[in-house]
């Protein structure tokens, strides 16, 4: 690899001097080197000279008139369509900002690398500004200036590393403020912020406040995030998905040969996404366990932790009766988050512990309702112990710390511990539990990732020279060959609602639930009886850069596309 | 794919009929499909007619007048090797048996393929029995009979599952009755044994006994195992060692990638090895953590849990103060075995715990020695419960269930904490915990391992033929092209030493431990402290099976035989 090992420093506004540095590390695998040169194709509008049309106005996901009045300047604009034509503004040089928001997902690199080669191949003299460590970046003017050597390192890598990224948010009027100062002092053209829901909501409340201070400074959205719940008609995924789904499922395959060859374990397995239960549904579309939880039907069927513990109580009975001991069960890992009493019993046990002396002999448990009681009395010694002794800075349960598999396997041991008393049960139950959560969201970015956010980017650098604003960058049909798929942008206005937070309206975009009458969801359930008897275990393997296999894209999308049935 | 999605019956000895299925699963990915047809090149020496060459008279490990004495007929008799030529017997059909021995390791599919393909190429009208769940199928007679479109599913695909695996071990002189009996019935030419070193043992230990019965069942070895500690010069390396570190490594390159994007977590990921810590090492060499430990090292420096827990304290803190709060570090899963103040304190709890009231208040704590009584204080609340809590059937502390990583980041905290009141210490430290081992075992062959074991099959079935027995198959000479490897076997003896167990001379195959003055780990600790300050990460990414990344060998076997420095 040709990139040096010189270690990156941050820019700042009194040095704006190019930092002509590489990525950290100075030796690269052999796939990662294959990968530096692995060339992207482009949609076939992008590599030709194009023009930006309009769609038709548009409106708000709901409360349209909350939304008007929280986005004076944007609300109702139309989306917009790449078309073939001849490219208005060309030629002229741009001054944009990128910032990376929130957790990493495979393919941030190629966003940016999209938008760089974009200004390289239509605005000559541009300069990219990546600003470091997230939205706190472009609030403290943190930057380094963006050239092909130190782009080069990270084209077609995993990780967020090049810029990286952060959790901060641009609120207050003292940060939007902030944002304006940065802005004018780097003369900016555009920014683009590559994020999930959070993160495009903010990109649209500054690009309102820029245009209402009548700056030049546009703002594009992209959509980011692993748990794959940013999506909507225009935008079909958000980046990250897709690898995350294949590394996920990789490793699920992998433990379901391993469970079938030795015949005495069951695998509870979580996974990413706590707000959305889209990953794990996909693994279950890409690996065929015998048990899947979707957390979205649990809440919508109101079930309850021992309903959701007899169903697996009862699928490990009936294979125990087919002579298999053996299994693997997909868990979302908000699961608990879905489930309306573990709610409600959290919701007293933050009451009580705020005010209560909570007593060794358990008088304090009276306090509790009894359906709560009822709830906290079947739940793991181990886990009535998290909720009651480990809290968050404010005093609360830390629902997020609970090992949710380890829990489903303790109360699905002793539900078979007690059939095996009535007689209904003769099975050996081993339970082995695994979190894959890390390991997927800075993998090396499959091709799809890699091609979809190259494409993602290069569509962003366009929206910006054509001087739209409060656009998310919106890559469609996707099931095509990548010459065939349509590039535009998509008013972040129209996939806004309101929710009322402390009396006020504050926009946000909803988050993309598992749809129960969507197209995966129905595939899953038509087919998970036969999964849970029989053994229909596909292992995925890693995944491949090069051959046929390569080129597989999730079946999620494929089938929200009505490409695959 | 064409198998039918019939389910495996039991062969028994009453019924010899063949069971002509698939592979339970009707579904491949197309990854896996694409595995099916890989074409496996051989050694020349078993492309063309080759004959079985006499090596030098051997000897053993250690005890040589022991070993002669628990295997009178084997002792001493030479190594054999493959050389051109006319092979001897050809033509001649064999009845031959193959077992899956202990736990799985990715290529085991393929020895059985190698084996299948020398008699249907070598000895026409052969017959292969496979025998199912272990060696407990040679005892009870269990087996189905191995045909091509029974095999053809498997190849160079991960798991056991085509006969399944299984721990038991022919040791009584009932059971060794039971092994006679079904080799008799089945009229066994030969049988193969694929395992680690004690499963090699036991299969020279039935080699000893048909021999000393003068029946003409064969027995050779194959040296299976991804812990990588059955090798010695002959056997550079044990199958599934090459796959598994790639699965690790690929995880913990996406990891270190997460580490550094994000910037404020340390990853303590804990490795499979409980024995020996080859994995550990050369996922080192291939990703260059922070900090690794190796157990051997731990053991030979007579290290306690505190120097380990300061060492890993240590370059925190010295990292803090280059502003990097994050790192990655790997523990062998066998760490705390390799501390000999562990040993002693779990020897002084199994005492107490089995003879004396423990008392609430702690006055047992008393029959503790001082030192032991200092490192039970050191440990975390959670592990000192689980010390005095969870038992195996003997009423012995369970070692092997103490996460080890969890365990060293509790211990790392509060020592800075410690330093963060001492002054010492100013960083942020958040551990985040993993254990990679399941994901491993059972994962599609590598390119290496693929072609490896099934030449380790073909020169199997090539031993038999030619009338050998209590062999080790052998194939050298790994870091040349594959026409250039070597094959042969070797006297399964000249590896033993014996140990004493309740008064007898067992024999024992010694494992191969990291050697402190080899070449691996040499090059480890010539790089580690850059490793440790500087980040030096490397992410070898998902196993490529084609294209040029497709045939790396792993730095381990590469080193010890010299072909990288």
């Amino acid at each position: 690899m040709a990139a040096a090992a010189t270690l990156l420093s941050n820019g700042d506004l009194t040095s704006v001097k190019s930092q002509n540095t590489g990525r950290f590390s100075s030796v690269y695998s052999e796939v990662q080197n294959s990968r530096l040169d692995h060339a992207l194709p482009l949609p076939s509008v992008l590599r030709k000279p194009f023009q930006v049309a309009d769609g038709p106005l548009s409106s708000a996901a709901g409360n349209p008139d909350e939304i008007k009045k929280l986005f004076p300047c944007l609300f109702g604009q139309p989306s917009a369509v790449l078309v073939p034509g001849d490219a208005r503004n060309a030629g002229q040089s741009l001054k944009v900002g990128v910032v990376l928001s929130g957790g990493q997902a495979p393919g941030g690199h190629n966003v940016i690398s999209g938008i760089f080669d974009y200004l390289q191949d239509r605005c000559k003299g541009s300069t990219l500004y990546g600003f470091r460590g997230g939205p706190a970046g472009i609030m403290k003017g943190k930057y380094v200036v963006l050239n092909s050597e130190y782009i080069y390192p990270y084209r077609n890598q995993g990780g967020f590393d090049m810029i990286c990224s952060g959790r901060d948010k641009i609120e207050t009027p003292e940060q939007f403020k902030q944002a304006e100062e940065t802005a004018l002092k780097l003369d900016l053209d555009g920014l683009v912020v590559i994020g999930g829901d959070d993160s495009n909501t903010n990109a649209c409340l500054l690009a309102e406040n820029f245009r209402s201070k009548n700056m030049k400074t546009r703002v594009i959205g992209c959509p980011k995030t692993i748990d794959g719940d940013l999506k909507c008609k225009e935008v079909p995924t958000s980046f990250g998905f897709d690898t995350a789904c294949k590394i996920y499922a990789e490793m699920i395959g992998n433990v379901m040969v391993d469970a079938r060859s030795t015949g005495k374990y069951y695998h509870f397995v979580r996974l990413m996404g706590r707000a959305a239960s889209h990953i794990t549904l996909e693994c279950a579309l890409q690996t065929h366990p015998n048990i899947t939880l979707i957390g979205e039907e649990v809440a919508a069927k109101k079930q309850t932790l021992k309903n959701v513990t007899d169903y697996i109580a009862d699928i490990i009975t009936k294979r125990a009766e087919l002579g298999y001991n053996y299994g693997v069960i997909l868990i979302p890992e908000g699961l608990i988050d879905f489930i309306p009493e573990v709610q409600q019993l959290i919701a007293e046990l933050n009451e009580i512990l705020a005010h209560e002396v909570v007593d060794e002999a358990g008088i304090w448990k009276q306090k509790l309702n009894p359906q709560s009681l009822q709830l906290f009395e079947l739940l793991p010694a181990a886990i009535q112990e998290q909720l009651m002794l480990e809290r968050d800075p404010h005093g609360n349960v830390q629902v997020a710390k609970i090992e949710t598999e380890k829990m489903l396997i303790q109360m699905v041991e002793t539900e078979l511990e007690h059939r095996r008393q009535a007689g209904s049960y003769k099975g050996q139950f081993k339970g082995q539990s695994h979190f894959f959560g890390y390991e997927g969201r800075c993998g090396l970015p499959s091709n799809f990732d890699s091609t979809y956010c190259y494409a993602l980017g290069y569509a962003a650098g366009a929206l910006l020279q054509s001087g739209k604003t409060g656009l998310i960058s919106s890559v469609g049909n996707l099931a095509a060959p990548v010459e065939e798929w349509t590039v535009g942008g998509t008013a972040l206005t129209s996939l806004m609602d309101v929710e009322r937070r402390h009396g006020k309206f504050k926009p946000v975009i909803k988050k993309a639930m598992v749809e129960l009458e969507g197209a995966p969801f129905k595939k899953f359930a038509s087919l998970r009886e036969e999964w849970a008897l029989n053994n229909r275990y596909i292992s995925p393997g890693p995944i491949q850069f090069v051959g046929p296999a390569s080129d597989k894209v999730n079946h999620t999308l494929l089938l929200e596309l009505g490409a695959q049935t």
